[in-house]
């Protein structure tokens, strides 16, 4: 069966590897023809799944969003631009990296608006947490996203911790 | 004009609040029957920027979301609840706060799934950021909120110059 | 059993309150930038079934809607606020009412646009009509809601019964 | 020009006559399959609105909804059929009748579900009511429904003046 | 079982046709206010796959789409009116006609905007092509579309074959 | 001027490439769970569109869709991935080429389901067509597809003017 061989055997990051490209229409913004904010984190997070998916094999459920900064406004008639790939993976949980771009197809002018970093969890079809495949890093870049995922993970925890002391 | 009048004068929190239900459709969860993190995401957006633009009294945009985890997965059929307010005005930007219960509408259980944070700009008709009215605090809780609105903006602000530096 | 208990010991209005506060977009309006009446209607029916679902535990369907006006016109990006609860109760079916405002978030002004009533019957899983809760009157004024519907139900009724002797 | 002309002549209730056939989705449907409330209001209306824009040669608004009964249920993967036509016409409102039909394509199964009859207002380029074309009754049928419709005109009318002295 | 029997009589064209009347709503269409060939694509394939389940009493799912042309531009607010029927069958598979229209409500205008020929193949509930019945042609218009949809058919045999050749 | 330089200059096929995925949702199928063409054919639509529009510098209108054929179902939870480029232009037209792959992200398989060429005309703000830039072929298989785009077109030109022969 895949499945088994691919928990043994690991995938490369080349394989969650996901572009989006959605046009902004009237409906996914507010009166001055901006583009919702939660319009843009509805698509980062189906890009995301669609990585977590095609990594685990199976089903994924988003656990955490990191926080998520809108530096350019993104205009109706324009383009959404997502680039998602999964950065890292424990035993059940996976870090993926999604890259937001808002493009001007008239101009060609083309601007990264936002950097997210979500954790999701596989699922078996009873809905209890299962093991991912092994990710194999390929590139020194792949590398190095998975090291500064380790240490976003590290952050959560430590941040989590101190919540529950509160 | 009420307009001018409300910059001076301030508004209060209760003024702000916005309260969503939203019923969870097939279209808005996966193949187990879970919500997507998105859909959740776009409905938070929403309502914060109702709050927003109530308090301000025009548009606002989202500029950015605080980390967001899910606790709860919500399931087809049940209901999500969102409560928003603003916590916290500077000269442009408010802190908004929406809590999001999940609740199974059959047996009434109901449970906080997801805390958001999110900062809005109020815009002028040409896309240019507003002075928005004070916020006028009623209640201890209002206050407390206010503090720690305030208290992560600082930390927004420092991750931002430490981000810069590097 | 939850469901047992409380057909015996009756829900109160407060319980089936759902409020639900909806932005209009571009595809909710027609040409003149208008809300259309049957956008409005669809979210009437979503509160009132939310209401309905949440006072007998489960599923209930729209049996009929009483006359509805369109007092007010509600514009792009205002805001319609629904306010939905439980009026009165028989043996399986419910009468629900909601209250429509339309909300210009800008000035902050706010029109009581509709007044509807629906009646739902509660469904079994096999889709066969069961018995609902009770329902606990609190205030005089759901006493008063209550005698309102009951006579609404008696005006229906007098109305079938001349529709089908005709 | 035609605008002009046609409020002078006239026109036949066949010009307005409006054929909607909708497929239930999914997302149209409650937790049991069947099709919620809301969204056969909302078709209603759409087909309501054709009907009236076509009589009236421009944008005509929802003024108000006669009260309306659901007979049947329809379920996912079934179709709603509506057929809608303006009824009658005073200076500046008209009255259109929908009917209401699912259907069970596999069956061939056909059944009258519903039917509404709605008032629109014709609204020029400002948003004020301005006057219909005068409504060409070509049949036995045509004549009967103009005359049902007056009947219901002045229902509406007695049970505002009843509401208003209230 | 009437699904037996309709196998062994056939059913009539008049007894697949469909009719659709869609508005044109602002998510539907360019930034220059123009419809998007993929919305009317999407509602030709609705329209053709209720004629087609109409006829064969079962789900049916399109297997080509021939090409099809946009002569003249729709307009938000405008309307897109659909007829289709079933023009041929053979023994799981159908032909089925789309005429596209745009019509402006206002003046009453109406062009033919595309026609379309979709083959859609009849299939179990457990996926598999099933026999659909005979196609009873009743007017000359019918014979003539019948022996048209034949010749379509021998086109794209030889286009198959000519391709598969290469 | 970038939009008159780029007239005079001309853009790489590599410009205009356009890649979406989608996630299959219940709204997008029918009862047995397999895509709507129609669905596809919006998808189809939508990516070209943005192709045409990447290489004109401005809005493009779809002109025509050649023959689409369906090989493979695909299913909800599965995944749409569309790929679209250019492919020849001509004055004020351009034909774009969409190669449609259906994956099932558990098991990584991953099928190309259809292959469509569109014609677009770029529009000016008044709806006229106008000039695109020429394009610039790189590779020996941007080279093969400008011929056979060009060979398609002369049998569209063939098809036209013996059909306006009738």
């Amino acid at each position: 069966m895949r499945g088994e061989s691919t928990v043994a055997q690991g995938k490369t990051v080349a394989e969650s590897r996901t572009e989006m490209t959605e046009l902004v229409l009237p409906g996914d913004s507010n009166q001055l023809g901006n583009i919702f904010g939660g319009r843009i984190m509805y698509w980062v997070d189906m890009a995301a799944a669609m990585a977590a998916n095609r990594h685990a094999g199976r089903v994924a459920v988003t656990a955490s969003i990191d926080s998520v900064e809108f530096l350019h406004p993104i205009r109706i008639g324009e383009v959404v631009h997502l680039i998602a790939q999964v950065n890292w993976v424990g035993r059940t949980s996976m870090e993926v990296g999604v890259d937001v771009y808002g493009e001007n197809m008239d101009t060609g002018e083309r601007k990264k608006t936002s950097t997210a970093f979500l954790t999701f969890v596989a699922l078996s079809q009873t809905g209890q947490p299962v093991e991912v495949p092994p990710l194999i890093l390929r590139t020194p870049e792949e590398e190095e996203r998975f090291h500064a995922a380790e240490a976003r993970r590290q952050e959560r925890l430590k941040k989590k911790q101190k919540a529950s002391r509160l």
